[in-house]
């Protein structure tokens, strides 16, 4: 399980530019990416979403309430109002520019209590999975169990879990149905791969495999995004297939995602990631690219196998970050999402054969895989 | 808040005699209640819905099935195929009663899958609840957490969930969106139940009133045993009204049964309850005949309140109980029982005016509020 390690080149200018223009490069000429279009694509489902988000929010009894709106970000610990920072709504963008490519504006606005179930569930895993991590910061601010307790982290998402089935079970369209059933199927997904992540999280890691690792990625980070872009579909009445395609474009620039959030958590500026500097590897999680490195079979990986076999040290951390590039961790998990991100592409065409209508969603995929790390 | 509080009376005849009867005598005559046909009638109900819940668990990935094969029952710790004690079956029991009563068997049949989701959320709300209260016991076995740890029982937990909700979200018969509906926002209600509790838990004896627990015990409670009845109805294409008052009658039923289930916590014999004795005390449980009897203002009550505020000693047990006793507690708990009880009955004729065709649900009630503590 070597062969897809290579050995990390020193940065030639080649990688610093493509460092500087994103990961992966699936458009240039004209219509090369700068952004600015998923950035609208963005707010505007924001705008969209946030209304169905806060009324559902506001129909959980008062203690309920208080968690889920200082989770979202929409009320300090104190119950005072706040500015709101609910995330990049990635997921609900993506279901609403999947109805809009197949079923235009009437889709899209059909689409809307859908894509807030998809954007609660997230937020419940979330709630839950810090939880279960022990995670104190999301968002750049305190997570919810250590500011109101586990009790009530664990019962806030309970409560949004139900809320997001609930709201698609009084959705008239006759879509609801199989949205409600794909989207309950994809929870089971979701807490397979967060059951994979904490039972890979007590195993040495020269036990954990790059497949189990990979496959647990698609799980917990995959399967949601997919489940989206299905959901869209769903909502624009697209035939089965194509609701299977748009699933499976969703799952690999999932993949993409989560290889690239792994690349981040470890060379990411703090400034952007909101996370102390070398957090994923203090806390010595087998994310991707460590997986990655500790398989190459190199002098780096026996290092760093060995660094890892220690508790974590500061004074380490660089030579920790340096054995994982130098096992080509780094150079791994880039190329993997350039392949990930080829495979959403053709996916993708099948679903939309048309360029045009393609757009917000290609738009959305490269969005999420070119964070700058 | 002390009318409804009576000071125990020293063990008479009567109220010995009413023991052995059980808490309360809504049929005497030919037709009394002798528990033979609520028994055959959870057996049946068990019967009928255990392949549905086993086909729902066996639809769980590997880790996930484990965790909630060994919670209810079905396999042991090591994975081997168990008996099973999966419960009673009361609420499954509830929705098949009522599908019975206002449908016949076609309604029954109808309404086995809603019977197996009502199941799947009761239980999804035990393994978070143990999770949460450090119950290490259920049913007689080792809570799920102590087995698997917090992870997979608060994961396994949130499956269930979606487990119940995507079987609704599945079935074809046109009640199964107004059920799911109904269902999530019963989940919520229980979810705030919870919360109340753990938050109450906190709090001295003296800051929680007899009204707060009463709404907590119908959340976290009667609410899904009244949701149950509900579903049942819908499956029959019960009127809304018709609907709401089943929802009643569960819930009234419901508040009897955790009254008694308190009663039973304090007085109950360890070999039926499966609990140490007086492990409800002992944790300090704010239970409702605590309350009740903490807000007598008797003499009892304050040496009550005394005992409350130190750790738990074995030696004080007895002294405990007997306070609860005499502060008015215990005989509260089985007058408000006996009034919930009446006022379910009037629920129930409501929705079911022919006596025979309630039968179903009025032995399903008073099996719940029968049992010898």
């Amino acid at each position: 399980m070597t062969d897809f390690v290579t050995e990390a080149r020193p940065h030639s200018a080649k990688t610093r530019e493509s460092e500087r223009r994103g990961f992966i490069g699936s458009r240039s000429g004209p219509g090369a990416f700068d952004g600015q279009e998923a950035a609208a694509i963005l707010e505007d489902a924001r705008a969209s979403v946030d209304p169905a988000l806060r009324a559902a929010l506001d129909s959980l009894p008062g203690s309920m309430r208080r968690i889920a709106l200082y989770h979202f970000g929409w009320e300090h610990v104190d119950g005072t109002p706040a500015a709101g920072n609910a995330g990049k709504a990635i997921r609900p963008a993506l279901v609403l520019a999947a109805a809009t490519a197949l079923g235009g504006p009437g889709a899209r606005a059909a689409a809307v209590g859908a894509a807030a179930a998809v954007e609660l569930i997230h937020n419940f895993t979330l709630l839950h999975d810090d939880v279960m991590d022990r995670d104190t910061t999301r968002r750049h601010r305190p997570t919810a169990w250590t500011v109101f307790g586990d009790a009530d982290a664990i019962l806030a998402g309970d409560a949004l879990q139900a809320l997001a089935l609930g709201l698609l079970a009084e959705d008239p369209h006759p879509a609801s149905p199989g949205a409600a059933a794909r989207l309950a199927a994809c929870v089971v997904e979701l807490c397979a791969g967060q059951q994979a992540d904490t039972a890979m999280e007590k195993r040495g890691p020269a036990e954990v495999t790059l497949d189990e690792v990979i496959a647990m990625a698609e799980a917990k980070t995959g399967a949601l995004l997919g489940c989206a872009c299905a959901l869209g579909g769903l909502y624009a009445g697209a035939s089965g297939e194509d609701v299977e395609a748009l699933d499976a474009f969703g799952r690999e620039a999932g993949l993409a995602f989560q290889l690239i959030d792994d690349v981040i958590g470890i060379w990411g500026d703090p400034r952007h990631t909101g996370k102390p500097a070398g957090a994923d590897l203090a806390a010595r999680k087998k994310s991707l690219p460590v997986v990655a490195a500790l398989a190459s079979g190199t002098q780096a990986a026996a290092e760093l196998a060995e660094l890892y076999a220690l508790p974590y040290d500061r004074r380490d951390l660089e030579r920790t970050t340096l054995a994982v590039e130098r096992a080509g961790g780094r150079a791994w998990a880039q190329e993997q999402a350039a392949d990930r991100m080829a495979r959403a592409m053709s996916e993708l065409a099948r679903a939309i054969p048309d360029p045009e209508a393609a757009d917000g969603l290609l738009s959305l995929a490269e969005f999420v895989t070119r964070r700058s790390a």
